[in-house]
């Protein structure tokens, strides 16, 4: 096929889109592939629904060469089903809903677990029916918060989902093998650098789960690697708590006036001025640190929540939200101290010291009941300086386990280069990706929530075991663009792009125009498809959009045909060579296909 | 490619589902194809969606070949274009409405007129570029009153949508052609028996507009149809009026005592009893009756209207439906009678007499202000029976131009079979039809709402004339269904049929499930897609699958194998024809390719 690029429906722009924070926004809005429509929604032009249908079709074929179905379920769902699971709720604002004319209620599918549970209860009832596999290639919707970087984070968006059906665990980790080995070729096919992470199945449920992400510098998400080949996204780093320690011989409790020390750097300074240590100065991570938080849970409610953590790291915004997911976390404000004298800003402390005593738990001043959770590292025998819940007082030799117990464990500090790796093979590298796939191992939730069973072989009802597998179908599309595009433009690998190879007509004679249409007609009928650049303008305008539009191979078709050549130009390498006009298209072929 | 039924994800249902009206949703329904998820929402499973993807591809097929140009909007759109053109409110209850987090409105898209005015308005601007054609195959949604009769008329739907872009009205007909050309075309390959009749526009406003109806006794709309090749959609055929008539040896009016007489027969039996006329009977005909609505419009408003038609038709409510878009109708109703006592139930007139004198419009007692229209056979000088606006009381001798003049007229009386045609050639006939697609010339009403103008030759900016045009994409799936199906099941015509071939495995010896493998592994082979009914089940059972499920052609692998012999069904036909086994391949592909 040919097609003309003066009637190609787009328009290459000189200016970036004011909201593009990512190139792979930038250009693929200033080379006509997508056009923004509204916050985190998209219409796909031309060029970019090429894109997308190819990355579709490799999806596709992978899926059907595991063994899985394709089917296609609704985006306008009703609400029963996530109401029996709970998630009409705990989805809470990123859920789209809406009422019919008759006032039912309705959502727009983010995520079709529910659906595909009752599908196969409907239809299937045995053992003999497992293991079964389906999925869909289907437009879901989610109101983020804040949708950004053009096809990354929007809120109507391309996904391929998958769920997997199995009588037992065994079943279960094979369908889940089996997803992840598709995964891996669709990923390959793609021609995306990625890695295998281990994450967390936030609002899923469900226990194992692992991430597939496009090493980006502009990903939304940080994941670590360790020497000995662990990875895993920074939410899902479980830090190995120290062995506990022998504290008989620390001193008791000691209080301490440090007026004007509301932050570590400061109190640190001050301790270590009046009150040195013989063998080394005090640091941060000597101290305490306890921070507030403020939690809404989906149903409205909201209660304070404390982590206490080594002083010389903070909390980790994302990793405390895949903690406590569905509930959401902001830090406290001035007003939430106000309401609650209790906490006292700069000196909050485990330690209860109103009687003299200490305290099993965080019982602030004024009885105010607060959950108390601890890094892992506070484990117990270990030595703090942390507040005293009175201004411009701290305390000394504060003993976890001895003064103090919290009320459990939260992971939730910042994941640092150079942490020690929970495999204990080396310290951890941080780096970004974009998550581009998500594979979990559900287990019995949904299954045991919609009441999904067969018989066994014994003629006994079980309870089905699920796995649930996401591809960002859309999101590929920009992940792809982040991977290959450069300072110039968009530069697709050979399996995604547009077009397999533009040809350039540059300059005035009708001769040249004629040599290009002939070139092309001859790639075309050697099965490429074609993108043929017929239009009145510049060869610089010519070349520029070239370079803009980002097909793999450009052939020009310019002054050089006086002599008999035309040049072709990689779009990836810059490699640009001369060829002789009657070997060009054997050699775009052979580039092509290589 | 070979399936095998014993893992596909399918279950045949011996009932019918409780809610189906037509053949075609019962069998989809009991074949496996779809599942009902919510009242007009369907889910399609894995030979649904097979079908659905079929149709897809003709229908991509044929609108590249036209060159028009695929796009994909947003299903979730926001209501700000939908606003300038006044369809955010027209649409009434049909559109699905919702917030987001923030509060702000969107719609789920019914059509997209305004969306793609908008696009082209963001990136074209002269003459040059067009003329231009875009598609789009993606979900639209309405939420019909009435949901019915499967994937006829549903909530969420697949439609190929396209728009045409020209400068000039001879620019908007040859695009209008263009996809005109293009349906023929898709509508054959679909195997479809389908009319094109002229059609009304609805809310979609614009003038030229046919439809493409497949012919089915269930199908929703009714159409006529004359001798000599005149078409049209019921709500479309316009009456033509007879000529303008004499009326000066008309008597006046003669007020006459008519107790009892509140239905049409009743009144005819008591004139011809009581003023007979001497050449022929009073007919019904000879009756002016006048039907009140109340009618609704969008923005919540309401108000009366007085249809005055011969007797002996009845309003058809969807020729008034489609001529009073996008407000809505209802009969009144005793409480509506109530509320306004100059509305005397069965006694309604255009002559208001209180004071002896002929009124010029419908001014009923109490100065009630009525819009009130007539049918079009109601032209000057025709004379009438009709009401007196008082209980028991008519009038003979009420002549139309002398007596009174309606606020206009409205062509919405029934259509009989018998009805001469408007283009004169002969009687009129009736049948039933699905609508499948529909082409629209719009002109220049979106583009004047939104401001798409382009610089014509003269750098004049004129404004762009526009075309719209729909396929019903899954309707198109029930359709075939609907014309294709028995009393038996499915029977696909082969251009969608889910799978070329089934072969079906029958008996009990290993040598026979053998024979069938290999027989299916060659018709791979030879590029066929083969369903193969491997399942341990009896022969009774495989039959009645195989004729609902509906493949075209089923190779039956059992006894005769003995003999060297497999048996081929014609689905459809129902032909038998027993083929020897070295035979069968070459037969089958013969078939399915011929």
């Amino acid at each position: 096929m040919i097609t003309r690029l003066s009637k190609l429906f787009v328009r290459t722009l000189r200016d970036d889109p004011a909201d593009a924070e990512v190139p792979s926004h930038r250009w693929l809005v200033r080379a006509g592939y997508i056009r923004r429509t509204a916050p985190g929604i998209y219409t796909w032009l031309p060029l970019g629904l090429r894109v997308l249908q190819k990355v579709e079709q490799v999806v596709r074929e992978e899926m059907d060469a595991m063994g899985a179905q394709e089917v296609r379920f609704p985006a306008l769902l009703p609400r029963e089903p996530y109401e029996a699971t709970n998630r009409w709720t705990e989805y809470g604002p990123n859920l789209f809903r809406l009422k019919d004319r008759k006032g039912a209620d309705y959502l727009l599918g983010p995520t079709h677990e529910e659906m595909f549970t009752l599908l196969v209860k409907d239809l299937y009832s045995s053992y003999k029916d497992l293991p079964l596999s389906l999925y869909q290639i289907q437009t879901k919707y989610r109101d983020e918060a804040r949708p950004r970087a053009g096809l990354l984070r929007g809120r109507e968006f391309v996904m391929k989902d998958s769920y997997s059906f199995d009588v037992d665990d065994a079943g279960l980790a094979a369908s889940y093998q089996a997803h992840r080995d598709a995964y891996v070729r669709i990923f390959n096919r793609l021609g995306l650098e990625y890695v295998i992470v281990k994450a967390t199945s936030g609002a899923m449920g469900g226990s194992a789960s692992e991430e597939f992400l496009a090493v980006a510098e502009t990903g939304e998400d940080t994941f670590v690697r360790s020497p000995g080949g662990y990875a895993a996204n920074v939410e899902a780093v479980q830090v190995t708590p120290p062995p506990e320690q022998d504290a008989s011989a620390i001193d008791p409790i000691q209080e301490i006036d440090t007026p004007g020390t509301g932050t570590i750097v400061e109190l640190v300074d001050a301790v270590n001025a009046r009150f040195p240590r013989p063998d080394r100065p005090w640091t941060a991570a000597d101290t305490l640190k306890n921070v507030v938080f403020k939690l809404t849970f989906p149903d409205g409610k909201s209660e304070l929540l404390v982590v206490g953590l080594p002083g010389d790291r903070d909390v980790d915004l994302k990793r405390l939200e895949a903690a406590i997911t569905p509930a959401e976390a902001v830090a406290v404000g001035e007003e939430d101290f106000a309401a609650n004298p209790g906490l006292v800003k700069g000196y909050i402390g485990p330690v209860r010291l109103e009687d003299g005593t200490a305290a099993l738990q965080l019982g602030l001043k004024g009885a105010l009941k607060v959950r108390y959770l601890t890094d892992p590292r506070v484990v117990a025998g270990t030595s703090w300086i942390t507040g005293a819940n009175r201004a411009d007082t701290h305390q000394l030799n504060v003993v976890a386990g001895r003064d103090f117990v919290s009320d459990g464990v939260i992971d939730v500090a910042e994941v640092r280069a150079g942490d020690p790796a929970p495999d204990g093979s080396g310290p951890l590298s941080l780096a970004r990706g974009i998550e581009m796939g998500h594979i979990f191992q559900l287990g019995r939730k949904y299954a045991e929530a919609l009441g999904l069973k067969v018989l066994d072989e014994n003629g006994k009802l079980v309870t089905v075991t699920m796995g649930s597998y996401g591809v960002g179908v859309s999101r590929a599309v920009a992940a792809v663009a982040e991977n290959s595009c450069d300072d110039r433009g968009l530069a697709w690998p050979k399996e995604l792009a547009p077009f397999d190879v533009q040809v350039v007509a540059t300059g005035k004679g009708e001769e040249l125009l004629a040599a290009a249409e002939q070139l092309a007609a001859e790639l075309s009928a050697a099965g490429l498809d074609v993108l043929l650049d017929d239009r009145k303008a510049s060869p610089g305008v010519k070349f520029t959009d070239a370079e803009i539009l980002g097909m793999p191979l450009a052939v020009v078709v310019g002054r050089g045909l006086a002599d008999g050549v035309v040049e072709l130009r990689e779009r990836a390498s810059g490699e640009r060579i001369e060829v002789a006009v009657t070997a060009a298209v054997a050699e775009v072929i052979a580039r092509v296909r290589g």
